[in-house]
C-alpha cells in the first residue's frame, strides 16, 4: 500500500489506509508496528544523556541475554526480542518508539474501524521485526492481530499419503507479517501490505499474545 | 504449483517442476524438503522395534534440550530444529525422510536444471517446516538455496526519515519460504510454489548454510 502520509498521535490509522487503498472482504491488512505506534503516541522523547537504555529496561520483565549493547529481554506482553521492542529507526531524532500496550486490540480497533469506515471485513495484522536464535537477519513476525486464527491446528488431519501429521499447527500469523515485509521493506515509508486470498477458513478469533506466545511453562528456551 | 506428481529416488525435480509450470527470468521457485529429500533418496526403512529415535540422534551433533519424546538439536549443517529434521510425515508408513546432506547444493542443481530444461534463470530456496522458542506454532523457513542474496544487508543505508537503519540484516530467504507456505499447506500435496516480483537485487549468490546458520560464538542461545 503507497501513498500514506506520515503517521501521527491521534491518527486514525483505518481511515489513512482506506483512502489510499481498495480493500476487499477477506483481505488481511499488515500495519508494522512503527505506525500503530506512531498512531497511539508510544513515543517518547529520550535523554540524550543516558538514551534508550533505560527505556528498554522499563519494557523489560526479565532479561535472558546481554551481551555489549544489545539485550535480549521478555516484555510485559511475553514476547521475546531485542531490546524489548524500543526501537529507534523511522522516528524523529531523540525520539523512541515503544510497542503498543495490547497490540491485539490495536489490531481490533483498526479491523472495526475498516468495517465502519468502508464496509469491509478483513483481518488486520500488527508485524514488527525480530531477531532469531540460531539464525541470522530478522524476520517479520505479528504482535497483534484481530479476525484470524492466528495458529492453524491441523492435528487430526492426515498428510497427503493419509498418515496423521506430526507438525500439526501452523503459525499462519507470523507467515503472513513474514510475507508482507517481502513487499514493504525497512525504509521504503510503506508500512502498510494487504495479502489477498488467503484461505477462508483461517477467518476468525483469536489473539497473538493469547494464542502464540508460548507459556513459559511448556517453553524449553526461557 | 499444483499437479506435480508423487517424487521419487532420482527423479529429476526441475524437469517436473517445468512440466507443470510456466516459469519466467526472476521466478524464486521455492521447493520443500520432503521431495527434494526423496528424489535425493534421503529415505532410510525404520526398524519398526527402536522407530526413528536413533536417527535423530545419528542426524544430531548437539542435542540442545528434550522433554518427553522431543528432540531439540543442531544438525551436521548447523540447523537447530525438532528432531533433527527426522521427519515422519508424508512418507510411506515405515519410512523417515532426513534433511538433504547439503540443500544449498540441493538448489543449485534444481536452478541449474531448470536453466538448462527451460531456459529461464531463477533463485530456488528449499523450505522446511520449524519451530521456534519463545512462539507457539510452527513456520517455514529456508534449509537452501541457490542465486539469491540470502540476507539483505541494509547497514549504511537510511531510513524513510533519513536516519541510519538500526535492523538491518533482513533474511528475505526466510520471508519467501514463509510466504510460499502459505500457499502450500501441510497436506496438500503442493510441494513447490513460485513467488514472483522479488526485488531483482535480491539475486546473487549465497547459500542458507554459510549465510543463514548462526555462527555458534556469536550465538546467544546456544
Amino acid at each position: 500500500v503507497r501513498g500514506l502520509p506520515e503517521v501521527a498521535k491521534g491518527d486514525d490509522l483505518a481511515e489513512l489506509i482506506a483512502r489510499v487503498t481498495e480493500l476487499a472482504d477477506g483481505d488481511v491488512v499488515v500495519v508494522t508496528q512503527k505506525v500503530v505506534s506512531k498512531a497511539e503516541d508510544r513515543l517518547v522523547d529520550l535523554d540524550p544523556e543516558v538514551g534508550h537504555k533505560p527505556l528498554v529496561e522499563a519494557e523489560s520483565v526479565r532479561v535472558l541475554r546481554r551481551r555489549g549493547d544489545l539485550v535480549i529481554s521478555e516484555t510485559a506482553h511475553g514476547f521475546v526480542c531485542a531490546n524489548a521492542g524500543v526501537d529507534l529507526s523511522n522516528v524523529a531524532e531523540g525520539t523512541a518508539a515503544l510497542l503498543p500496550v495490547a497490540p491485539d486490540r490495536s489490531a481490533r480497533r483498526i479491523r472495526d474501524a475498516l468495517r465502519h469506515h468502508v464496509g469491509v471485513e478483513v483481518a488486520v495484522v500488527v508485524s514488527d521485526t525480530f531477531g532469531r536464535p540460531w539464525r541470522r537477519g530478522v524476520t517479520d513476525v505479528a504482535i497483534g492481530c484481530s479476525g484470524l486464527k492466528p495458529i492453524i491446528d491441523l492435528r487430526g488431519t492426515s498428510d497427503a499419503l493419509g498418515r496423521e501429521l506430526q507438525v500439526t499447527e501452523v503459525a499462519v500469523v507470523d507467515e503472513l507479517a513474514a510475507a508482507a515485509e517481502l513487499v514493504m521493506g525497512k525504509a521504503k515509508g510503506v508500512p502498510v501490505a494487504v495479502v489477498r486470498g488467503v484461505d477462508p477458513s483461517w477467518f476468525g478469533e483469536g489473539g497473538v499474545v493469547d494464542d502464540v506466545v508460548r507459556d513459559p511453562s511448556e517453553d524449553l528456551f526461557r
